[in-house]
């Protein structure tokens, strides 16, 4: 390689590093503004936020990054490692997306983005769809635009979906989600029709924050977060953010009368935390280190929360802690009685407060939703009549109001189409993943239930975490499993399980 | 006024305000890395810190903001008014001090800040002067370089001085420190050779944090600060800090065997959050709100943990909350022997836990050795040595260590020359303000005493925070006060209080 290419590279790297730390510092105004923000900044944190995108935006597209770019090569034939490619690859992506597109259509988007969210919030409050639908339409023709600029090849849903889940098109998820509604319907149908039902009495109680902060605590440092390089907080909304891998803060959310949800949210944001703080040592400055999608992300916290904290063996392994902390609500509870009372399913109108079984069905009726918006098979004004029939068919439940159905997310009001399906695909991926582990370490089960999680963390870090960005979704799924996005193994561990919960046949 | 003129005007407002929430987001990085930060981010924070100087350096120095600053008066004359006069002359400023220097200096500089800290950091640990000695020249050098660069018509020390207390040169500190050091070398002594010495016994015991929290939060805001803008929270060193007049962050420390240290470390921050939650509703984003200098703010802490919280009306009205709180500790205590307790003069090593009437006296011993430097009458090797003989005579006690010693303050590692006058400049504003106050408001101390502080915080907020940048230092004393810095006010106060607590005649 010549000289002057080196030195490009290293321009390059100069200049994503410091992206890269401002990118890190909007984590810490996000994460302020949620968990510890005086409720009276709020406009002075809005335009503060405003102000560093505005940076981030200039650098992103800076002639200097277009000139370097322009030198530096196309495809991965030039000597570069696959390390230094991957940043290449990256920062040409971003710099892509931001440069195709008119300024005065990142404007418009912006403005209403804001004000989209403005209008939900009101029309979410008085359970006014018809309020809320103009914003909606000019959202989806913004985005239909935007897409024509970015990725003027791609079918536009496509183009959004590409954002959140880079590599994976509508061609890839229609056969799966397809296979999932074929199955999970019937199996959600048979589960509401059990004689039997597992008993949850002893998750309901008097349970004080202190204990259930502790508890906590204790399980996310087994499970190998670092306390020294992150934090544990209170949101309205548990999440996972923070500045940098050595700089990751996760967040729960408490409530006295019920500890499990407050604990699994512990427990999931904790999987997104480990995949943060154990990404690659070198480049942590550098895209190449980033997590790869939104899915990946997903695959990894509900690898923890479901794959691990839901099975036996850590049931079975963690009864007696619980039973220690809350020794009045769990003294008869068995482990069997444990491993059932956390793995209920109950069809229910609200996505965030699903079960794994149903959760799919509330993704997949969005997506589908989404693609008649974005092929003209689906009319905004329709949105309710079409969600609630789907409610029906797809989980037997009808919302009363829209507050209880369409307008419950807040992704489209802020025109993030396409965001959805990566909930499902980390659930399926995870369940790969975790056969692929179970196949790799056939003890590992017996470690969980032994109380050593090291061999998790590990086997997660060394296949997932450390990869960064240098292969593709499908290329590291491959990788790791020996084979595609497969819905055939979440459908197994799905039915195995819950047909066992529920005594079908 | 041209149209072509209120357009500039308009386009410096609109980068004024960027630049402004671009330095409130490192606010923000800053109190976190203090209060908040997991340890393992101290590196990753560092280069974000970095990061965003670095887009604050280029934004103050950007092309668009020099020709603004070119077209736009160089002097009060062309029918602005005084707020926005304020507002180009402080940009001018700003850009005039960060592009008159090469660049070459500017890197130095910066190294050299952070090298030095770690060097004196060490130096201190190991009591070794010398090992200190070589940088703390250079960064001697490079700031006289630097002010002749920045300010080449003033006297080198001047320049730095400047900084921090803009206005103010060594003309006017020299006759007000010399007749400081003239009157307190003998009121310090006679309080020492005094029979009489106040019983502070009481303010020993167990004090459990939470109860010390909710003491300090009830009297911050019963002293005005509002908790919805702004935030109390724990940290090594107290600061006041945050990103906006609505995001105002104060902080203390704990020990349970003393709370009055941490009380009034509340009260203090509390005094120069008042003052930032106070600065002028309109042009909360721009230079001409922002608070005037570093003794001016130092006055509004000042003003309220000394002339306020430590004289007799408050002590009288908040015995009973404080006897209330600790019962065991106040139960026979009377308002005057808490006055008293809270009032002891003792002449020690260290500067910052010195108290009023002693502290000048450190300012000074600083000062003149800083002036020294500057003039090339003192030479950086013979620091420790003078530095002892000076403590000996100004306040009978000499360390045994350079560590308790000239070692002791980490300014100087950071090349803040300059920045120590500020400190008894506040305190004798203090004194003068609350001279004002209480000519300007006879009844000030009965209402204090009955627990109405608003009467204080409004006249503060309306004679000096609202005031912002619009007049210089000496303009505005002279506005609140009808006369100069005068350290007459501070002297009788001194003087006064003393004698009365010590029975000197």
């Amino acid at each position: 390689m010549n000289e002057g290419l080196r030195e490009d590279y290293f321009s390059l790297v100069h200049l994503l590093e410091e992206n890269n730390r401002l990118g890190g510092i909007m984590g810490i105004l996000h994460w302020d503004q949620e968990v510890i923000m005086p409720a009276g900044a709020s406009e002075s944190r809005a335009q503060q936020i405003g102000a560093l995108a505005g940076v981030l935006h200039e650098k992103t597209i800076h002639s200097e990054m277009g000139k370097l770019l322009d030198r530096l090569p196309h495809a991965d034939e030039n000597g570069f490692t696959a390390f230094e490619w991957c940043n290449i690859r990256e920062a040409r992506r971003d710099f892509d997306m931001a440069t195709r597109i008119p300024k005065a259509l990142v404007t418009e988007l912006a403005e209403l983005s804001s004000r989209a969210h403005q209008v939900w919030v009101k029309a979410r409050a008085e359970n006014k769809f018809s309020n809320f639908a103009p914003v909606l339409k000019r959202l989806l023709d913004l985005k239909i635009k935007w897409a024509g600029h970015v990725f003027p090849d791609m079918q536009a849903y496509d183009a959004n979906i590409d954002i959140y889940e880079r590599g994976t098109t509508q061609k890839d998820i229609n056969p799966v989600f397809d296979k999932l509604k074929a199955q999970l319907i019937p199996l959600i149908k048979s589960i509401q029709e059990s004689g039997y039902q597992p008993d949850t009495g002893f998750l309901s109680g008097q349970f004080p924050i202190e204990k259930q902060e502790a508890l906590g605590r204790k399980i996310s440092e087994e499970m190998g977060f670092q306390f020294d390089k992150g934090r544990m907080d209170v949101s309205v909304h548990p999440f996972c953010g923070g500045s940098h891998p050595t700089d990751v803060r996760i967040t729960t959310r408490y409530r006295t009368d019920n500890f499990i949800e407050s604990l699994y949210a512990v427990i999931h944001e904790t999987g997104h935390g480990l995949y943060e703080q154990g990404r690659m040592q070198n480049g942590r400055d550098l895209p190449v280190s980033e997590a790869l999608t939104m899915a990946i992300h997903e695959s990894q916290s509900l690898f923890w929360e479901r794959m691990i904290a839901q099975g036996r063996p850590f049931c079975t392994r963690y009864l007696p802690l619980l039973a220690e902390t809350f020794p009045q609500n769990f003294k008869d509870v068995t482990p069997e009685r444990f491993y059932e009372g956390v793995n209920v399913c109950q069809p229910s109108l609200i996505r965030v407060e699903a079960d794994e079984v149903t959760y799919p069905m509330h993704v997949i009726l969005r997506y589908e939703l989404e693609r008649g918006l974005f092929d003209g098979s689906v009319q905004v004004e329709d949105l309710p009549e079409i969600w609630n029939a789907k409610m029906k068919e797809y989980l037997g439940v009808e919302p009363l109001t829209d507050t209880l159905g369409v307008l419950q997310d807040t992704h489209w009001s802020g025109g993030a189409f396409g965001y959805f399906p990566s909930y499902t695909l980390g659930a399926i991926y995870a369940s790969q993943f975790y056969r692929a582990l179970i196949q790799a370490k056939p003890g590992v089960e017996k470690q969980v239930e032994a109380g050593n999680l090291a061999p998790v963390r590990d086997w997660l870090g060394i296949q997932i975490h450390q990869q960064g960005r240098l292969l593709s979704v499908p290329a590291l799924v491959k990788q790791v499993t020996g084979e595609n996005l497969n819905p055939e193994s979440f459908l197994d561990y799905l039915k195995n399980k819950y047909r066992q919960i529920y005594r079908l046949n």
